[in-house]
């Protein structure tokens, strides 16, 4: 998508040295627009970590990257198939919620014969981590296809005046390699001439919302109104939404979604005005194992350094401020998990289904077979 | 209640000179604690306005010594009729939302006879000032006893364990003259040798919750732990919260709420969760003139820069950051209104009732004779 009005992704091989990596650092975004070497598996845990790179598809495509660098770090004293499986293992660990990761990290193994040449195994890793970017850009097209439809019906209920999608958290071409989940079918919608207008939920603690789709948004022409996470019920309630579009960190076979926390919020609040909330999911992003998502699905706790302070932008620099008293106690879940009840269908890369164990079948019916 | 061990009160008339008000200035909580004048009626104006002074029954209370401040403000060119009047109506267009403000503001006009020499219609206004803080305290204890039982009941039913308790935005002393609303309840559960813990959402934009509401329960030496307004839902899905209590700043006859914007979500997580939701009101902010409080309640919009900038503490120094892009557009309600559906019941200074007509009508008949 575009920055500055130039075409970019949030993850690619260097042009001139294929043994670097480059992304978007996400962390010092809206207020500085910065590209950041990867050079190492330690650096992509690093980035994942840190939060440099995030997301469910984008973290799971630098994972993939970092299986490709720790195989460029054998030298004559390491034994490459451990020296690979311990970085795995190592990514993997990083963040828990994302289902994207680990499969990335398997995805990769799965893809190297450690009795070729280190050469080959390198070659195989890299082409893995290329193939997955692809793979979830054209999910990530083929969601915006899908999703488009219901932006388009919603159009003509309105005779064409502007449809007002709420989203929260960032699960746009940021979260992604491009195009977006969530986003990509407002993108979409916007090329083919329909008015769209998107509430940008600030999405506390770490503001996705403000500093990344806020902007996001912005460098694509996309016309949006930035609030707080306590304002989606209200504007519900007063009918100025249209339609809730949510990504999705991790699926459950029954459709139940771990999303970033406050989405099952918003869920009950669309629930509660009848109007359509959908989860917009690439199958990569779809734990087929687990079923009750409430029940199964770990949420990650996080630094409560993340609520206790916000970071922001004072006086031309990048600025940590502390909101409450010095001694406070906080908490920070990262996650919470909205049960397919609420939802009212889940847009893939495969097309649109209900969000049950059914209707995923039906568009995933080799994930079923036992 | 306590700050630094010493008893305060939010607003009282200086002990020394007459003609002063002070309050605390609550823009500067936690990080200062500094006491603020009030000389004029603009000087009253402006605290409520820029929120030195919030919460609804303060702002009816600080509104009272506003009528009384424009009493000294007569000359021999004034008429006093005529000032006082225009200073009531400045004052109660100040804030649209709560409704003790134009009580307090209404209440104190008519308690003045304008025939009066003007000393008698000053000291008139003073004590009807003084009688609203004395209302609104007792109004306050009556709640916290009445709320107190429900604290107990669930204590005993948790064998002693600890009782958590959620609460959105500051419904605390800082938001009364003394004890607080939704916080007069636990801190009689704390001094009857209850075991609580409270959930402080940090109540986006203005952040009164982690500003205000965990330094009062600091101060005042009741565990806490502060949250984003995200994370109330996945508490209570994991059974970490046995009872919310939420402040008010305009009841409708039929028992609607509106409260700081993302109370509605918090009702709707607790109903989905089968967690009892109470709002806790002492009458002076009931409008028994209006039913449907999503229809008819005027929701205050307040300034943009409140959601686009967040002001901490940084380097020893208040500071205000940006997080959002510099052109980023963004809306600001204040409210939002939890239809009385949704609400286990209300607790008042006469009793605890069911969130309905009937239930207002059993606590407060005489408020139902039209």
């Amino acid at each position: 998508m575009l920055v500055n009005k130039k075409h970019y992704k949030t993850i690619w091989l260097d042009e001139n040295d294929n043994m670097v990596i480059r992304v978007i650092d996400q962390r010092k975004l809206p207020f500085k627009f910065e590209i950041a070497e990867l050079r190492s598996t330690e650096d992509v845990y690093a980035a994942i970590d840190g939060m440099a790179v995030r997301g469910a598809p984008l973290i799971g495509a630098a994972a993939a990257f970092g299986i490709y660098l720790s195989t460029l770090e054998i030298n004559s004293h390491t034994n490459i198939r451990d020296h690979v499986s311990n970085a795995a293992r190592y990514l993997a660990s990083c963040r828990p919620t994302a289902v994207n990761l680990s499969w990335a990290v398997n995805h990769s193994l799965a893809k190297l014969n450690f009795n070729d040449p280190v050469e080959l195994i390198s070659e195989a890793a890299l082409n893995t981590a290329l193939e997955i970017c692809e793979l979830e850009t054209e999910n990530c097209r083929k969601i915006g296809i899908n999703g488009l439809r219901l932006i388009e019906d919603i159009a003509v209920k309105k005779n064409g005046e502007t449809v007002n999608i709420l989203t929260h958290c960032n699960a746009g071409w940021l979260a992604c390699i491009d195009y977006g989940t969530a986003t990509a079918p407002v993108y979409m919608a916007k090329e083919k001439g329909i008015k769209v207008h998107v509430w940008v939920d600030e999405t506390r603690p770490r503001n996705q919302g403000s500093k990344l789709t806020a902007w996001e948004l912005g460098e694509n022409g996309i016309p949006y109104t930035l609030i707080t996470d306590n304002t989606g019920g209200h504007l519900m309630q007063h009918g100025m939404v249209d339609l809730v579009l949510v990504g999705c960190d991790r699926a459950t076979r029954q459709g139940d979604v771990a999303n970033k926390i406050g989405t099952y919020l918003k869920a009950l609040a669309a629930n509660d005005n009848n109007i359509p909330f959908y989860a917009v999911i690439p199958s990569t992003s779809i734990d087929f194992s687990i079923s009750d998502g409430v029940k199964e699905i770990v949420v990650e706790e996080r630094d409560p350094a993340e609520v206790t302070e916000i970071t922001g932008w004072s006086d031309g620099e990048i600025r940590t401020v502390r909101i409450c008293p010095e001694d406070a106690i906080a908490a920070n879940y990262g996650f919470d998990v909205t049960p397919s009840r609420l939802i009212t269908g889940i847009i893939t890369e495969n097309g649109i289904c209900s969000a049950s164990e059914e209707g995923l079948k039906e568009l995933f019916p080799e994930k079923f077979i036992d």
